[in-house]
Protein backbone atom coordinates (compact mmCIF):
# COMPACT_ATOMS: atom_id res chain seq x y z
CA UNK A 1 0.00 0.00 0.00
CA UNK A 2 1.19 3.56 -0.48
CA UNK A 3 1.96 5.11 3.08
CA UNK A 4 2.54 7.73 4.22
CA UNK A 5 5.25 8.56 7.11
CA UNK A 6 5.67 12.31 8.66
CA UNK A 7 8.77 12.35 11.97
CA UNK A 8 11.49 10.38 11.68
CA UNK A 9 12.99 10.38 15.39
CA UNK A 10 14.07 7.28 17.29
CA UNK A 11 10.48 6.51 17.44
CA UNK A 12 8.98 7.61 13.98
CA UNK A 13 12.28 5.58 11.97
CA UNK A 14 11.69 2.52 13.55
CA UNK A 15 7.80 2.55 13.63
CA UNK A 16 7.72 3.79 9.91
CA UNK A 17 10.62 0.93 9.03
CA UNK A 18 8.27 -2.11 10.27
CA UNK A 19 5.88 -0.73 7.72
CA UNK A 20 8.88 -0.87 5.04
CA UNK A 21 9.56 -4.23 6.19
CA UNK A 22 6.26 -5.07 5.53
CA UNK A 23 6.19 -4.51 2.32
CA UNK A 24 4.80 -1.00 1.57
CA UNK A 25 5.66 1.84 -0.11
CA UNK A 26 6.34 4.54 1.58
CA UNK A 27 6.67 8.68 1.06
CA UNK A 28 8.49 10.09 3.98
CA UNK A 29 8.82 14.00 5.72
CA UNK A 30 10.71 15.05 8.19
CA UNK A 31 12.21 18.45 9.79
CA UNK A 32 15.78 16.87 9.64
CA UNK A 33 15.81 15.00 6.39
CA UNK A 34 19.18 13.22 7.30
CA UNK A 35 17.19 10.92 10.16
CA UNK A 36 15.15 9.52 6.86
CA UNK A 37 18.40 8.52 5.52
CA UNK A 38 17.98 4.66 6.58
CA UNK A 39 14.23 5.04 5.12
CA UNK A 40 15.28 6.72 1.73
CA UNK A 41 17.92 3.77 1.58
CA UNK A 42 15.73 1.01 1.46
CA UNK A 43 13.50 2.75 -1.14
CA UNK A 44 11.22 5.36 0.70
CA UNK A 45 10.66 8.28 -1.73
CA UNK A 46 11.56 11.98 0.40
CA UNK A 47 9.37 14.85 0.13
CA UNK A 48 9.77 18.28 0.66
CA UNK A 49 6.43 19.23 2.45
CA UNK A 50 4.05 17.60 4.03
CA UNK A 51 1.50 18.02 1.69
CA UNK A 52 3.40 16.56 -0.84
CA UNK A 53 3.14 13.34 1.25
CA UNK A 54 -0.51 13.93 1.13
CA UNK A 55 -0.44 13.81 -2.72
CA UNK A 56 1.27 10.49 -2.81
CA UNK A 57 0.46 7.83 -0.20
CA UNK A 58 -3.40 6.95 0.72
CA UNK A 59 -2.76 6.38 4.49
CA UNK A 60 -0.34 9.13 6.40
CA UNK A 61 1.03 8.33 9.83
CA UNK A 62 2.69 11.29 11.67
CA UNK A 63 4.43 11.31 14.55
CA UNK A 64 6.65 14.33 15.80
CA UNK A 65 7.54 15.96 19.38
CA UNK A 66 4.80 18.12 20.75
CA UNK A 67 1.01 19.52 19.77
CA UNK A 68 1.83 22.35 18.30
CA UNK A 69 4.17 19.84 15.64
CA UNK A 70 1.49 18.29 15.33
CA UNK A 71 -0.87 21.60 14.71
CA UNK A 72 1.80 22.24 12.13
CA UNK A 73 2.35 19.49 10.29
CA UNK A 74 -1.53 19.33 9.75
CA UNK A 75 -2.76 22.86 9.83
CA UNK A 76 0.42 24.89 8.69
CA UNK A 77 1.53 26.13 5.06
CA UNK A 78 2.03 22.96 3.03
CA UNK A 79 0.46 20.83 5.64
CA UNK A 80 -1.25 17.61 5.35
CA UNK A 81 -4.96 19.24 5.45
CA UNK A 82 -4.21 21.81 2.28
CA UNK A 83 -6.05 21.27 -0.85
CA UNK A 84 -3.77 19.37 -2.84
CA UNK A 85 -4.59 16.42 -0.54
CA UNK A 86 -5.41 12.72 -2.36
CA UNK A 87 -5.09 10.90 1.14
CA UNK A 88 -8.07 9.11 2.51
CA UNK A 89 -6.72 8.22 6.33
CA UNK A 90 -4.38 10.43 8.82
CA UNK A 91 -3.39 8.93 11.93
CA UNK A 92 -1.20 10.54 14.73
CA UNK A 93 0.49 8.32 16.34
CA UNK A 94 2.60 11.59 18.19
CA UNK A 95 1.51 11.73 22.34
CA UNK A 96 -0.36 14.97 21.92
CA UNK A 97 -3.51 16.85 23.20
CA UNK A 98 -6.83 14.57 23.02
CA UNK A 99 -8.76 17.86 22.27
CA UNK A 100 -6.38 18.86 19.30
CA UNK A 101 -6.85 14.97 18.31
CA UNK A 102 -10.94 15.85 18.35
CA UNK A 103 -10.03 18.75 16.23
CA UNK A 104 -8.15 17.08 13.55
CA UNK A 105 -10.96 14.42 13.07
CA UNK A 106 -13.64 17.70 12.59
CA UNK A 107 -11.56 19.29 10.06
CA UNK A 108 -10.73 16.00 8.05
CA UNK A 109 -13.74 15.19 7.94
CA UNK A 110 -14.92 17.85 5.08
CA UNK A 111 -12.51 17.08 3.45
CA UNK A 112 -13.25 13.04 3.22
CA UNK A 113 -10.74 12.33 4.98
CA UNK A 114 -10.80 9.56 8.23
CA UNK A 115 -8.63 10.12 10.88
CA UNK A 116 -7.71 8.35 13.98
CA UNK A 117 -5.72 9.05 17.33
CA UNK A 118 -3.24 6.42 18.02
CA UNK A 119 -0.03 7.18 20.59
CA UNK A 120 1.95 4.73 21.66
CA UNK A 121 3.59 3.24 24.47
CA UNK A 122 6.68 1.23 25.09
CA UNK A 123 9.41 3.16 24.19
CA UNK A 124 12.08 3.38 21.44
CA UNK A 125 13.14 -0.58 22.62
CA UNK A 126 8.86 -1.13 22.12
CA UNK A 127 9.35 0.83 18.90
CA UNK A 128 12.42 -1.22 17.19
CA UNK A 129 11.13 -4.19 18.06
CA UNK A 130 7.84 -3.69 17.12
CA UNK A 131 6.21 -4.44 20.24
CA UNK A 132 4.55 -0.87 21.19
CA UNK A 133 0.98 -0.82 22.94
CA UNK A 134 -1.15 1.57 20.97
CA UNK A 135 -4.01 3.17 21.62
CA UNK A 136 -6.60 3.98 19.08
CA UNK A 137 -9.35 6.59 18.86
CA UNK A 138 -11.95 7.10 15.69
CA UNK A 139 -14.33 5.44 13.94
CA UNK A 140 -14.30 1.68 14.59
CA UNK A 141 -14.15 0.76 10.86
CA UNK A 142 -11.39 3.12 10.16
CA UNK A 143 -9.47 1.43 13.16
CA UNK A 144 -9.96 -2.08 11.35
CA UNK A 145 -8.82 -0.82 8.22
CA UNK A 146 -5.64 0.45 9.77
CA UNK A 147 -5.47 -2.67 12.38
CA UNK A 148 -2.98 -4.48 9.81
CA UNK A 149 -0.63 -1.96 9.78
CA UNK A 150 -0.61 -1.19 13.47
CA UNK A 151 0.50 -5.20 13.56
CA UNK A 152 3.44 -4.32 12.05
CA UNK A 153 4.59 -1.64 14.38
CA UNK A 154 2.74 -3.11 17.89
CA UNK A 155 1.56 -6.54 20.19
CA UNK A 156 -0.76 -5.04 22.22
CA UNK A 157 -3.32 -2.99 19.73
CA UNK A 158 -6.58 -1.34 21.55
CA UNK A 159 -9.47 0.10 20.49
CA UNK A 160 -10.99 2.44 22.74
CA UNK A 161 -14.35 5.09 21.10
CA UNK A 162 -14.29 7.64 19.50
CA UNK A 163 -11.59 10.63 18.45
CA UNK A 164 -9.62 11.46 21.33
CA UNK A 165 -10.35 8.09 23.55
CA UNK A 166 -6.20 6.81 22.57
CA UNK A 167 -5.20 10.30 24.00
CA UNK A 168 -7.50 9.80 26.29
CA UNK A 169 -6.15 6.42 27.48
CA UNK A 170 -2.16 7.57 26.72
CA UNK A 171 -2.80 10.38 29.63
CA UNK A 172 -4.26 7.38 31.89
CA UNK A 173 -1.02 6.23 31.49
CA UNK A 174 1.12 8.92 32.40
CA UNK A 175 -1.07 10.26 35.76
CA UNK A 176 -0.19 6.87 36.38
CA UNK A 177 3.40 6.57 35.87
CA UNK A 178 4.20 10.14 37.38
CA UNK A 179 2.39 8.52 40.80
CA UNK A 180 4.84 5.49 40.57
CA UNK A 181 7.73 7.86 40.05
CA UNK A 182 7.15 9.93 42.96
CA UNK A 183 6.67 6.99 45.05
CA UNK A 184 9.49 5.36 43.78
CA UNK A 185 12.06 8.22 44.20
CA UNK A 186 10.79 9.60 47.51
CA UNK A 187 11.11 5.75 48.96
CA UNK A 188 14.61 5.64 47.97
CA UNK A 189 15.64 8.96 48.99
CA UNK A 190 14.30 7.81 52.23
CA UNK A 191 16.49 4.56 52.52
CA UNK A 192 19.25 6.16 50.97
CA UNK A 193 19.33 8.81 54.07
CA UNK A 194 18.39 5.71 56.46
CA UNK A 195 21.75 4.08 55.30
CA UNK A 196 20.06 0.89 53.52
CA UNK A 197 21.17 -0.42 50.63
CA UNK A 198 18.94 1.03 47.90
CA UNK A 199 19.42 -2.41 45.74
CA UNK A 200 18.80 -4.69 48.51
CA UNK A 201 15.46 -2.42 49.32
CA UNK A 202 14.43 -2.75 45.71
CA UNK A 203 14.97 -6.26 45.53
CA UNK A 204 12.53 -6.49 48.63
CA UNK A 205 9.52 -3.88 48.39
CA UNK A 206 9.84 -4.35 44.69
CA UNK A 207 8.21 -7.60 44.68
CA UNK A 208 4.40 -7.98 46.56
CA UNK A 209 1.83 -4.75 47.18
CA UNK A 210 4.81 -1.95 46.66
CA UNK A 211 5.55 -3.33 43.54
CA UNK A 212 5.81 -1.36 40.18
CA UNK A 213 8.17 -1.38 36.92
CA UNK A 214 9.43 2.03 37.59
CA UNK A 215 10.86 0.68 41.24
CA UNK A 216 11.64 -2.53 39.42
CA UNK A 217 13.38 -0.73 36.57
CA UNK A 218 14.62 2.52 37.42
CA UNK A 219 15.26 1.92 40.85
CA UNK A 220 18.16 0.09 39.84
CA UNK A 221 19.57 3.23 37.68
CA UNK A 222 19.09 5.26 40.62
CA UNK A 223 21.04 2.79 42.62
CA UNK A 224 23.46 3.48 40.41
CA UNK A 225 23.33 7.01 40.44
CA UNK A 226 22.51 6.76 36.23
CA UNK A 227 20.24 9.44 34.90
CA UNK A 228 21.05 8.61 31.20
CA UNK A 229 17.38 8.56 29.79
CA UNK A 230 15.18 6.51 28.81
CA UNK A 231 12.39 9.23 28.67
CA UNK A 232 13.26 12.76 29.10
CA UNK A 233 12.56 14.52 31.96
CA UNK A 234 11.20 17.47 29.46
CA UNK A 235 8.97 15.24 26.82
CA UNK A 236 7.27 13.83 30.76
CA UNK A 237 6.52 17.55 31.54
CA UNK A 238 5.24 18.06 28.19
CA UNK A 239 2.61 14.89 28.96
CA UNK A 240 1.92 15.91 32.41
CA UNK A 241 0.70 19.54 30.77
CA UNK A 242 -1.47 17.65 28.53
CA UNK A 243 -3.04 15.51 30.99
CA UNK A 244 -3.44 18.74 33.92
CA UNK A 245 -4.88 21.20 30.73
CA UNK A 246 -7.54 18.20 29.79
CA UNK A 247 -8.17 17.47 33.37
CA UNK A 248 -8.93 21.04 34.64
CA UNK A 249 -10.97 21.85 30.54
CA UNK A 250 -13.44 19.26 32.29
CA UNK A 251 -13.23 20.79 35.97
CA UNK A 252 -10.82 17.84 37.81
CA UNK A 253 -8.51 18.65 39.91
CA UNK A 254 -5.75 15.77 40.54
CA UNK A 255 -3.71 17.41 42.80
CA UNK A 256 -0.66 14.54 43.21
CA UNK A 257 -0.08 14.52 39.39
CA UNK A 258 0.23 18.75 39.89
CA UNK A 259 2.73 18.14 42.39
CA UNK A 260 4.91 16.05 40.57
CA UNK A 261 4.52 17.81 37.57
CA UNK A 262 6.73 20.87 39.64
CA UNK A 263 8.90 19.18 41.05
CA UNK A 264 9.97 17.99 37.33
CA UNK A 265 9.53 21.31 36.59
CA UNK A 266 11.92 22.53 39.21
CA UNK A 267 14.38 19.51 37.90
CA UNK A 268 14.24 20.72 34.72
CA UNK A 269 15.34 24.24 36.02
CA UNK A 270 18.13 22.61 37.81
CA UNK A 271 19.50 21.56 34.22
CA UNK A 272 17.52 17.78 33.97
CA UNK A 273 15.62 18.49 31.47
CA UNK A 274 17.51 15.72 29.05
CA UNK A 275 17.66 13.21 31.42
CA UNK A 276 15.79 10.39 32.37
CA UNK A 277 12.64 10.72 34.66
CA UNK A 278 14.28 9.01 37.08
CA UNK A 279 16.51 12.19 38.08
CA UNK A 280 13.28 13.10 40.30
CA UNK A 281 15.58 12.07 42.54
CA UNK A 282 18.01 14.34 42.31
CA UNK A 283 15.69 17.01 42.68
CA UNK A 284 14.07 15.95 45.89
CA UNK A 285 17.80 15.33 46.96
CA UNK A 286 18.37 18.97 46.08
CA UNK A 287 15.01 20.29 47.73
CA UNK A 288 16.14 18.91 50.93
CA UNK A 289 19.72 20.18 50.61
CA UNK A 290 22.02 17.29 49.68
CA UNK A 291 21.86 16.86 46.16
CA UNK A 292 24.40 17.17 43.69
CA UNK A 293 21.12 18.20 41.46
CA UNK B 1 10.68 -24.88 70.78
CA UNK B 2 9.34 -22.41 73.91
CA UNK B 3 7.93 -19.73 72.21
CA UNK B 4 5.72 -16.70 73.19
CA UNK B 5 3.08 -15.47 70.57
CA UNK B 6 1.53 -11.50 71.78
CA UNK B 7 -0.82 -10.37 69.69
CA UNK B 8 -3.52 -12.75 67.88
CA UNK B 9 -5.30 -10.31 64.82
CA UNK B 10 -5.87 -11.70 61.78
CA UNK B 11 -2.14 -11.35 60.47
CA UNK B 12 -0.71 -12.84 64.01
CA UNK B 13 -3.12 -15.64 64.67
CA UNK B 14 -2.51 -17.47 61.24
CA UNK B 15 1.64 -16.67 61.66
CA UNK B 16 1.50 -18.29 65.47
CA UNK B 17 -0.52 -20.88 63.80
CA UNK B 18 2.24 -21.43 61.54
CA UNK B 19 4.90 -21.81 64.56
CA UNK B 20 2.36 -24.34 66.42
CA UNK B 21 1.86 -26.35 63.28
CA UNK B 22 5.76 -26.46 62.73
CA UNK B 23 6.28 -28.51 66.02
CA UNK B 24 6.47 -25.47 68.73
CA UNK B 25 4.96 -25.03 71.84
CA UNK B 26 3.23 -22.02 72.42
CA UNK B 27 2.16 -18.92 75.11
CA UNK B 28 -0.22 -16.26 73.95
CA UNK B 29 -1.16 -13.13 74.97
CA UNK B 30 -3.92 -11.35 73.46
CA UNK B 31 -6.02 -8.14 74.56
CA UNK B 32 -9.17 -9.54 73.19
CA UNK B 33 -8.97 -13.21 74.34
CA UNK B 34 -11.63 -14.78 72.01
CA UNK B 35 -9.27 -14.43 69.33
CA UNK B 36 -6.63 -16.75 70.76
CA UNK B 37 -9.12 -19.46 70.66
CA UNK B 38 -8.15 -21.20 67.51
CA UNK B 39 -4.56 -21.15 68.90
CA UNK B 40 -5.79 -22.43 72.49
CA UNK B 41 -7.69 -25.07 71.15
CA UNK B 42 -4.78 -26.85 69.29
CA UNK B 43 -3.08 -27.00 72.98
CA UNK B 44 -1.14 -23.53 73.42
CA UNK B 45 -1.14 -22.10 76.41
CA UNK B 46 -3.19 -18.78 77.60
CA UNK B 47 -1.43 -15.83 79.81
CA UNK B 48 -3.01 -13.20 81.54
CA UNK B 49 -0.36 -10.49 80.77
CA UNK B 50 2.70 -10.11 78.11
CA UNK B 51 4.93 -10.32 81.51
CA UNK B 52 3.58 -13.94 81.65
CA UNK B 53 4.88 -14.99 78.00
CA UNK B 54 7.79 -13.78 78.94
CA UNK B 55 8.74 -15.82 81.88
CA UNK B 56 7.39 -18.93 80.06
CA UNK B 57 8.82 -18.56 76.77
CA UNK B 58 12.16 -18.68 74.96
CA UNK B 59 11.88 -15.97 71.77
CA UNK B 60 8.44 -13.84 72.11
CA UNK B 61 6.75 -12.62 69.09
CA UNK B 62 4.77 -9.40 69.00
CA UNK B 63 2.77 -8.33 66.23
CA UNK B 64 -0.25 -5.78 67.59
CA UNK B 65 -2.01 -2.29 66.39
CA UNK B 66 -0.53 0.67 66.73
CA UNK B 67 3.33 1.59 68.00
CA UNK B 68 1.24 2.90 71.34
CA UNK B 69 0.46 -0.70 71.56
CA UNK B 70 3.96 -1.80 71.05
CA UNK B 71 4.77 0.46 74.30
CA UNK B 72 2.67 -1.24 75.98
CA UNK B 73 3.46 -4.62 75.80
CA UNK B 74 7.00 -3.64 76.10
CA UNK B 75 7.21 -1.31 78.63
CA UNK B 76 3.62 -1.16 80.44
CA UNK B 77 2.74 -2.90 83.39
CA UNK B 78 3.01 -6.31 83.17
CA UNK B 79 4.92 -5.91 80.12
CA UNK B 80 7.43 -8.31 78.31
CA UNK B 81 10.72 -5.99 80.01
CA UNK B 82 9.53 -6.09 83.71
CA UNK B 83 11.69 -7.81 85.38
CA UNK B 84 10.81 -11.31 85.79
CA UNK B 85 11.22 -11.69 82.21
CA UNK B 86 12.84 -15.33 81.35
CA UNK B 87 13.21 -14.86 77.71
CA UNK B 88 16.53 -14.43 75.47
CA UNK B 89 15.07 -12.72 72.57
CA UNK B 90 11.76 -10.63 71.41
CA UNK B 91 10.69 -10.31 68.02
CA UNK B 92 8.18 -7.05 67.54
CA UNK B 93 7.05 -7.91 63.87
CA UNK B 94 4.16 -4.67 64.42
CA UNK B 95 4.84 -2.30 61.62
CA UNK B 96 5.71 0.45 64.20
CA UNK B 97 8.52 3.20 64.63
CA UNK B 98 12.15 2.58 63.44
CA UNK B 99 12.69 4.78 66.25
CA UNK B 100 10.44 2.61 68.79
CA UNK B 101 12.66 -0.50 68.08
CA UNK B 102 15.77 0.97 68.74
CA UNK B 103 14.82 2.02 72.18
CA UNK B 104 13.49 -1.69 72.57
CA UNK B 105 16.46 -2.49 71.51
CA UNK B 106 18.25 -0.43 73.85
CA UNK B 107 16.43 -1.46 76.85
CA UNK B 108 16.66 -4.86 76.43
CA UNK B 109 20.49 -5.24 76.40
CA UNK B 110 20.65 -4.35 79.88
CA UNK B 111 18.29 -7.12 80.77
CA UNK B 112 20.34 -9.66 78.38
CA UNK B 113 17.89 -9.85 76.21
CA UNK B 114 18.25 -9.59 72.28
CA UNK B 115 15.81 -8.02 69.98
CA UNK B 116 14.66 -7.97 66.74
CA UNK B 117 12.22 -5.84 64.10
CA UNK B 118 10.93 -7.70 61.73
CA UNK B 119 7.66 -6.59 59.81
CA UNK B 120 5.96 -7.95 57.22
CA UNK B 121 4.36 -7.12 53.94
CA UNK B 122 1.99 -9.49 52.07
CA UNK B 123 -1.42 -9.32 54.24
CA UNK B 124 -3.36 -11.39 55.33
CA UNK B 125 -3.40 -13.60 52.47
CA UNK B 126 0.41 -13.79 53.03
CA UNK B 127 -0.09 -14.82 56.54
CA UNK B 128 -2.41 -17.41 56.15
CA UNK B 129 0.03 -18.83 53.37
CA UNK B 130 3.00 -18.60 54.88
CA UNK B 131 4.38 -16.90 52.56
CA UNK B 132 4.68 -12.90 54.05
CA UNK B 133 8.32 -10.86 53.17
CA UNK B 134 10.05 -10.59 56.39
CA UNK B 135 12.49 -7.23 57.14
CA UNK B 136 14.54 -7.71 59.92
CA UNK B 137 16.78 -5.74 61.66
CA UNK B 138 19.24 -5.84 64.95
CA UNK B 139 22.37 -7.86 65.30
CA UNK B 140 23.11 -10.71 62.67
CA UNK B 141 23.58 -13.58 65.10
CA UNK B 142 20.08 -12.97 66.36
CA UNK B 143 18.66 -13.33 63.31
CA UNK B 144 20.23 -16.19 62.19
CA UNK B 145 18.89 -17.92 65.57
CA UNK B 146 15.38 -17.03 64.21
CA UNK B 147 15.48 -17.37 60.61
CA UNK B 148 14.32 -21.23 60.90
CA UNK B 149 11.02 -19.18 62.47
CA UNK B 150 10.79 -16.83 60.48
CA UNK B 151 11.09 -19.37 57.83
CA UNK B 152 7.68 -20.75 58.65
CA UNK B 153 5.95 -17.71 58.64
CA UNK B 154 7.54 -16.17 55.01
CA UNK B 155 9.19 -17.22 51.88
CA UNK B 156 11.63 -13.77 51.20
CA UNK B 157 13.21 -13.39 54.88
CA UNK B 158 15.71 -10.57 54.53
CA UNK B 159 18.42 -9.27 56.87
CA UNK B 160 18.34 -5.40 56.72
CA UNK B 161 21.12 -4.29 59.44
CA UNK B 162 21.04 -3.28 62.91
CA UNK B 163 18.31 -1.93 65.30
CA UNK B 164 15.50 -0.50 63.03
CA UNK B 165 16.05 -1.24 60.16
CA UNK B 166 13.85 -3.18 59.48
CA UNK B 167 11.17 -1.37 60.52
CA UNK B 168 13.15 1.07 57.96
CA UNK B 169 12.51 -0.87 55.15
CA UNK B 170 8.98 -1.31 55.49
CA UNK B 171 8.81 2.42 55.65
CA UNK B 172 10.30 2.81 52.05
CA UNK B 173 7.49 -0.32 51.24
CA UNK B 174 4.59 2.31 52.03
CA UNK B 175 5.90 5.05 50.70
CA UNK B 176 6.01 3.55 47.29
CA UNK B 177 2.73 2.42 48.05
CA UNK B 178 1.42 5.77 48.41
CA UNK B 179 2.78 6.80 45.79
CA UNK B 180 1.75 3.68 43.06
CA UNK B 181 -1.97 4.58 44.99
CA UNK B 182 -1.98 8.49 43.90
CA UNK B 183 -1.41 7.63 40.22
CA UNK B 184 -3.85 4.71 40.18
CA UNK B 185 -6.68 6.77 41.56
CA UNK B 186 -6.09 10.02 39.59
CA UNK B 187 -5.39 7.69 36.58
CA UNK B 188 -8.78 6.14 36.79
CA UNK B 189 -11.11 8.94 37.96
CA UNK B 190 -9.52 10.85 34.82
CA UNK B 191 -10.42 8.07 32.88
CA UNK B 192 -14.10 7.50 33.90
CA UNK B 193 -14.49 11.42 33.65
CA UNK B 194 -13.74 11.34 29.71
CA UNK B 195 -16.32 8.21 29.69
CA UNK B 196 -13.32 5.56 29.46
CA UNK B 197 -14.42 1.93 29.94
CA UNK B 198 -11.97 1.79 33.07
CA UNK B 199 -11.43 -2.25 32.98
CA UNK B 200 -10.36 -1.83 29.07
CA UNK B 201 -7.98 1.16 30.46
CA UNK B 202 -6.66 -0.79 33.53
CA UNK B 203 -5.96 -3.87 31.00
CA UNK B 204 -3.66 -1.75 28.57
CA UNK B 205 -1.40 0.83 31.04
CA UNK B 206 -1.24 -2.44 33.89
CA UNK B 207 1.18 -3.26 31.20
CA UNK B 208 4.33 -2.09 30.65
CA UNK B 209 6.18 1.42 32.09
CA UNK B 210 2.90 2.42 34.14
CA UNK B 211 2.39 -0.75 35.52
CA UNK B 212 2.07 -1.49 39.36
CA UNK B 213 0.06 -4.04 41.77
CA UNK B 214 -1.91 -1.15 42.57
CA UNK B 215 -3.84 -0.85 39.70
CA UNK B 216 -3.59 -4.08 38.42
CA UNK B 217 -5.50 -5.26 42.10
CA UNK B 218 -6.86 -2.86 43.62
CA UNK B 219 -7.82 -0.95 39.92
CA UNK B 220 -10.31 -3.62 38.68
CA UNK B 221 -12.12 -3.17 42.64
CA UNK B 222 -12.72 0.46 41.77
CA UNK B 223 -13.91 -0.20 38.23
CA UNK B 224 -16.25 -2.31 40.05
CA UNK B 225 -17.09 0.01 43.41
CA UNK B 226 -15.91 -2.17 45.43
CA UNK B 227 -14.07 -0.48 48.70
CA UNK B 228 -13.69 -3.53 50.99
CA UNK B 229 -10.70 -4.03 52.92
CA UNK B 230 -7.39 -5.55 51.57
CA UNK B 231 -5.79 -3.18 54.16
CA UNK B 232 -7.56 -0.44 56.18
CA UNK B 233 -7.40 3.20 55.41
CA UNK B 234 -7.13 3.86 59.10
CA UNK B 235 -3.93 1.41 59.16
CA UNK B 236 -2.13 3.14 56.39
CA UNK B 237 -2.04 6.46 57.45
CA UNK B 238 -0.78 4.79 60.34
CA UNK B 239 1.90 4.08 58.50
CA UNK B 240 2.12 7.34 56.63
CA UNK B 241 2.50 9.27 59.75
CA UNK B 242 5.37 7.18 60.85
CA UNK B 243 7.26 7.69 57.57
CA UNK B 244 6.18 11.26 58.14
CA UNK B 245 7.55 11.81 61.32
CA UNK B 246 10.81 9.22 61.09
CA UNK B 247 11.69 11.59 58.02
CA UNK B 248 11.00 14.75 59.33
CA UNK B 249 13.72 13.50 62.38
CA UNK B 250 16.02 13.34 60.10
CA UNK B 251 15.21 17.04 57.88
CA UNK B 252 13.81 15.37 54.74
CA UNK B 253 10.37 16.66 53.29
CA UNK B 254 8.74 13.83 51.37
CA UNK B 255 6.34 16.24 50.19
CA UNK B 256 4.17 13.55 47.57
CA UNK B 257 3.81 11.09 50.72
CA UNK B 258 2.83 13.97 52.75
CA UNK B 259 -0.33 15.11 50.07
CA UNK B 260 -0.92 11.70 49.43
CA UNK B 261 -1.42 11.81 53.71
CA UNK B 262 -3.48 14.17 53.72
CA UNK B 263 -5.95 13.11 51.15
CA UNK B 264 -6.20 9.97 53.18
CA UNK B 265 -6.93 11.82 56.34
CA UNK B 266 -10.05 13.66 54.38
CA UNK B 267 -11.46 10.16 53.18
CA UNK B 268 -11.64 8.96 56.98
CA UNK B 269 -12.99 12.53 57.78
CA UNK B 270 -15.87 11.04 55.12
CA UNK B 271 -16.14 7.97 56.83
CA UNK B 272 -13.84 5.47 54.99
CA UNK B 273 -11.27 4.42 57.61
CA UNK B 274 -12.43 1.07 57.61
CA UNK B 275 -12.48 1.09 53.78
CA UNK B 276 -9.77 -0.36 51.47
CA UNK B 277 -7.25 1.96 50.09
CA UNK B 278 -8.54 1.88 47.14
CA UNK B 279 -11.24 4.21 48.70
CA UNK B 280 -8.74 6.90 47.83
CA UNK B 281 -10.58 7.38 44.27
CA UNK B 282 -13.97 8.45 46.60
CA UNK B 283 -11.57 10.77 48.33
CA UNK B 284 -11.10 12.73 44.50
CA UNK B 285 -14.15 12.18 43.54
CA UNK B 286 -15.81 13.69 46.53
CA UNK B 287 -12.60 16.98 46.10
CA UNK B 288 -14.23 17.39 42.82
CA UNK B 289 -17.54 17.49 44.01
CA UNK B 290 -19.04 14.11 41.71
CA UNK B 291 -18.78 11.56 44.50
CA UNK B 292 -20.91 9.81 46.72
CA UNK B 293 -17.58 9.37 49.11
Amino acid sequence: MKLGWIGTGVMGASMAGHLQQGGHELWVYNRTKQKAGPLLDHGATWCDTPAAVAENARIVFTIVGHPQDVEAVYFGADGLNSDRAGMDIVVDMTTSQPSLAKIIAQRAEPLGIDSLDAPVSGGDVGAREGTLAIMVGGKQAVFNQVLPLFELMGTTISYLGGPGMGQHTKVCNQILVAGNMIGTCESLLYAARQGLDLQQVIDIIGKGAASSWSINNLGPRIAQENYDPGFFVEHFIKDMGIALAEARAIGLALPGLALVQQLYIALKAQGHGRSGTQALFLALQTLNGDGSG
